[in-house]
């Protein structure tokens, strides 16, 4: 080119490997405790969103996403893929990005890879939600699926609500033994258990992060006792649930956005107008979250595009004047911006 | 990082700069026909496509768009935005990138700018179809609205239908200049016209890609005469018309994705049965193009996924092997696709 690209060109871009020096930098549990903050602050002005459910294409083998909303400031979207099947061929079964664009002039001002983010997001969202809908002092959780997600969650709710004491179970025992052995490094009390039976003993919170698109059931109706508070993740799409619906009839339920947890959380099996209880009311005061110690919550998370939102909007505030992210040469900017052509001819060296 | 990231971590990226050397290094015109047959070839395989109107928001000053589709190999999505006002600051009207993934794990293949490629595809997408609909030996074009767009417009009519003489307005007479430079230079007949009604006398074809956000009548009825060619490019959002509405009522209305075009293109001011025939049927012989010289054609183009589709993959099997893209560190990618975790915990140096 005869002159370089225009600052107007560049688009600040977090790598992978950036993401997670940035998580290093920070410190993991501050990054979580900090991100749970931006997405908590967002959730308390839901009604300044546009939202939407998200625009699922659902594939041979999976299902690929964009999650898109906005505010009258910033809008953003996250890609996300969600292939179970995936691992057998040595790909994680999901993979994201994402972009925050300014509003005024829809211009991107952050590109960023959101695995890890998603992963880190989805774990700061689990814990937020269980501060207010927890038995007070819960210290043990069971945790249902060990693959990709489960130790952020348990890394979330340990720097959240004070959990240091993990049942885990996976009916691939190498699961359990990798998620072990990366949370017991990282100081929990852990115990490996051989059945979800015996994971949800004694457990003050059940966590369920299962991966297979297909209706499951994970938990029974004897597993779950009075005063429990069952974080759903897993059961994220049509078809992919896993809890067994009599739970949900004596749980008090509550999701993110009802428009789309009622398509793809554990309560598509329940009637279009089972009540459930949106969290961010929780957090505003405008309505109850966990009310007795004898209560059943359940968390039915589906994962939310406000959360990316918020997610990108810490990454960019923290990227801010950092080596944490580099610039891409994303948008054409002509000098005069009507000669997008005459740009393109005088590009020529 | 301890250990570099793995072939999977990376997706190739296309700069806006690396687009421009490629379409220098392809040549401009043969770039056009070339991305013209790969657009042919996908409409003329339509029903394999999952289709969906855009998803749009709204913002104040403008839209910001995501475009996904999908075949059963390949999926795309563009965002866009459209902001009429952009220019006053420096900025572009429209700015985009696109990405291109394999359904089979939903992993992206090329993340590519888009604000030129778009340039490129809506160029192309209006000269084929104008090689079905505009009257035969056409020499001469009209065109209304001479903003970033038009220059692209007039190479791709001249490398798919031979047209050579160019004849231009815009309420903004620097507009107009800027295109008449650009367009005499590549070798065109120009004649700036000091008004729209000039500008049509004697046009085979006529071009509107005017930029404003708002009802407007760029072309009046007794504008446009018998056996014309109408590419109607400018009108692609709700609000946002360029024609009177009883040119309309006697025109042979042709569109890309009528669920879209209702809402966005032209005939958002018909009657919603108003008859209209889908290009891609014309391309595949199963509906009439131009049936004889007095009739009066229109392209009412709001531009589609499946153009963005065929152009992301033209790019790709252009820059595959070549310098022309690089390798972005998009995706994570653990040894073991279960241990995220242990690959960010690991990554500290």
């Amino acid at each position: 080119m005869t002159v370089p690209p225009s600052e107007l060109a560049y688009v600040p871009f977090v790598s992978v490997e950036n993401m997670m020096r940035l998580t290093h930098h920070v410190g993991i549990e501050t990054f979580l405790k900090e991100l749970a903050a931006f997405i908590e602050a967002d959730f308390k002005r839901w009604p300044d969103f546009d939202k939407t459910p998200r625009v699922a294409a659902h594939v041979p083998g999976g299902v690929i996403e964009l999650m898109p909303t906005a505010d009258k400031t910033l809008y953003s979207f996250k890609y996300v893929n969600g292939h179970p099947k995936n691992t057998k061929t040595g790909h994680q079964t999901v993979t994201a990005f994402g972009v925050l664009s300014e509003v005024l002039n829809g211009y991107p001002v952050l590109l960023s890879e959101m695995t890890v983010l998603t992963a880190l997001r989805t774990a700061a969202t689990s814990a937020l939600a269980a501060t207010y809908l927890a038995p007070r002092d819960a210290a043990t959780m069971a945790m249902i699926g060990n693959g990709a997600q489960c130790e952020f969650q348990a890394m979330a709710f340990r720097a959240l609500c004070g959990i240091n004491t993990l049942r885990l179970y996976d009916i691939d025992a190498r699961a359990t033994e990798k998620a072990s052995r990366n949370l017991t490094a990282q100081g929990f009390e852990v115990v490996a258990c051989t059945s979800a039976e015996r994971a949800v003993e004694g457990a003050d919170v059940i966590t369920t992060c299962t991966a297979d698109k297909q209706y499951a059931t994970i938990l029974t109706d004897n597993m779950v006792g009075a005063g429990q508070h069952i974080n759903a993740i897993g059961g994220d799409c049509p078809g992919k649930t896993e809890l067994h619906r009599d739970i949900l009839l004596r749980s008090d339920i509550f999701v993110e956005y009802p428009e789309q947890t009622r398509i793809e959380g554990e309560i598509q099996s329940l009637d279009k107008d089972h009540p459930v209880t949106e969290l961010w009311q929780v957090m505003r005061g405008e309505a109850a979250g966990r009310r007795d110690q004898r209560q059943v919550t359940l968390f039915d998370s589906v994962g939310f595009a406000i959360e990316d939102f918020s997610a990108l909007r810490y990454v960019r505030e923290k990227v801010n004047g950092t080596a944490f992210s580099q610039p891409l040469d994303l948008l054409a900017d002509p000098d005069d911006p009507r000669d997008l052509f005459g740009m393109l001819v005088r590009s020529v060296a």
